[in-house]
């Protein structure tokens, strides 16, 4: 049988709120299965890239990351983030390794082709060196990713964490019975977007569509979706949406993805 | 027989010079042996720090880290510096692995502790984890380090890049045949300080002694001559003390001590 891994993705809701971010790294650092966490960055690069005089760039609601930009995210994902989230791993005796894509080539990536808008230094990716992850879990490692692959040809570029979340999962699959976490700042995914207990506790395919067509799953949430589906056609055992209180066993709600 | 291993330290002056980063990159990852870099930060940090308001207090000649410089630390060392270094050496086919002496709970320390100085957060090394190393190496991985270490009580500390070198070449010297290569402006140590060309080729135990009595060796150079001569009674094979291009074969002038 499949040992279990799971993968937890967090986002700026988490990082950004040093109590939060505690009681989440504690409830992972419990989880008795191999695991992996892939981090966003927050707000701390905007602030950081404003005092540095860096702006950041919007089109269509999505950041663009010139070569300011990015230096930016070196600093406060790869750098200050990740090494506070894994010397604070290490404080709980989970044995976390801080990686971006480039490292040990875990994560491969080509700048997004410009169609209508250019985004500049970031990547779409191409590709998962799972065997090298697949070392580290049987090693006892903890991954802990943040949101930068690299092009193979010595640019670092901005990919996005929910993405790299589920290209890990689905390069392994076929090693472990993944169950892939969503940690938003909802429940789950809700009924009614004014009501926090409206939580859809099971979203199948079908199911899915209809939520679709009848607007309840709107703009913000279909990347997530998306990502989720894919890595359920992928072979990804199990994906589960919520807030952190997710990962304590049997005890809250939020929604769990089926085929 | 034991394998080869090369340990290479490198400073701010190839840190931030970009075309001398690339050549010793190059260089570095034309090794045929295993390597593990190990890098410092330069004034990138300085700057970065003055740009964010964070002023790098200075006693002795000695920085002191404070929780606003320990941040820059990590967001310059551990982040720009460390994946730009990774993403550059991937595309020249080297296996990097960016890595803090967190990361895999690799190099353990403890906060200096106070006498008539408090440098703050500055970490003395109390553990290697070389069993981890030896498995990425074994891997085909290259660790490139950066000067941070942990308390393993969820502490990032400061580390002095020489003495991390010198403590991953011990570590590692029961498993492997080391060279330490310590990378600095200057071709060697030299007899006349301002003479280039003074370069003393081999220096050993006795005639180091004699080179501080003639105050040839003072001061600036002493840490990295202490730090040589402990590895070097540790059983690391050969350290070499040099600029880059003593990582070329048969080529340059660098001093080479023994015991």
């Amino acid at each position: 049988m499949k040992r279990e891994l799971s993968i937890v993705k967090i986002g700026g809701n988490v990082i950004e709120n040093s109590s939060e971010l505690n009681n989440f790294l504690r409830l992972f650092s419990a989880l008795d299965t191999h695991k992996i966490l892939v981090h966003g960055g927050g707000k701390k690069a905007t602030e950081i890239g404003q005092k540095l005089g860096i702006k950041s760039k919007m089109i269509e609601g999505r950041r663009i990351t010139d070569a300011g930009s990015l230096d930016v995210a070196l600093m406060v994902y790869a750098g200050l983030v990740n090494k506070k989230i894994v010397g604070t791993l290490q404080a709980m005796d989970c044995n976390a390794l801080g990686l971006s894509g480039a490292d040990a080539n875990l994560v491969q990536a080509y700048k997004r082709p410009v169609t209508k808008v250019d985004f500049g230094l970031v990547g779409d990716i191409s590709g998962v060196n799972a065997s090298a992850l697949k070392n580290f879990l049987e090693m006892g490692m903890v991954p802990v990713f943040c949101a930068l692959t690299h092009d193979q040809k010595g640019q670092m570029l901005n990919t996005n964490a929910d993405t790299i979340a589920a290209e890990l999962a689905i390069a392994l699959s076929s090693n472990y019975k993944v169950t892939l976490y969503y940690c938003f700042e909802k429940q789950g995914v809700l009924m009614d977007k004014d009501d926090e207990q409206s939580v859809i506790p099971d979203i199948n395919w079908t199911s899915y569509q209809q939520l679709i067509t009848d607007r309840i799953i709107t703009d913000g949430m279909l990347p997530k979706m998306e990502n989720s589906f894919r890595a359920l056609k992928s072979k990804v055992a199990r994906v589960c949406i919520g807030n952190i209180s997710m990962l304590e066993s049997g005890k809250s709600l939020y929604t769990t993805l089926s085929l």
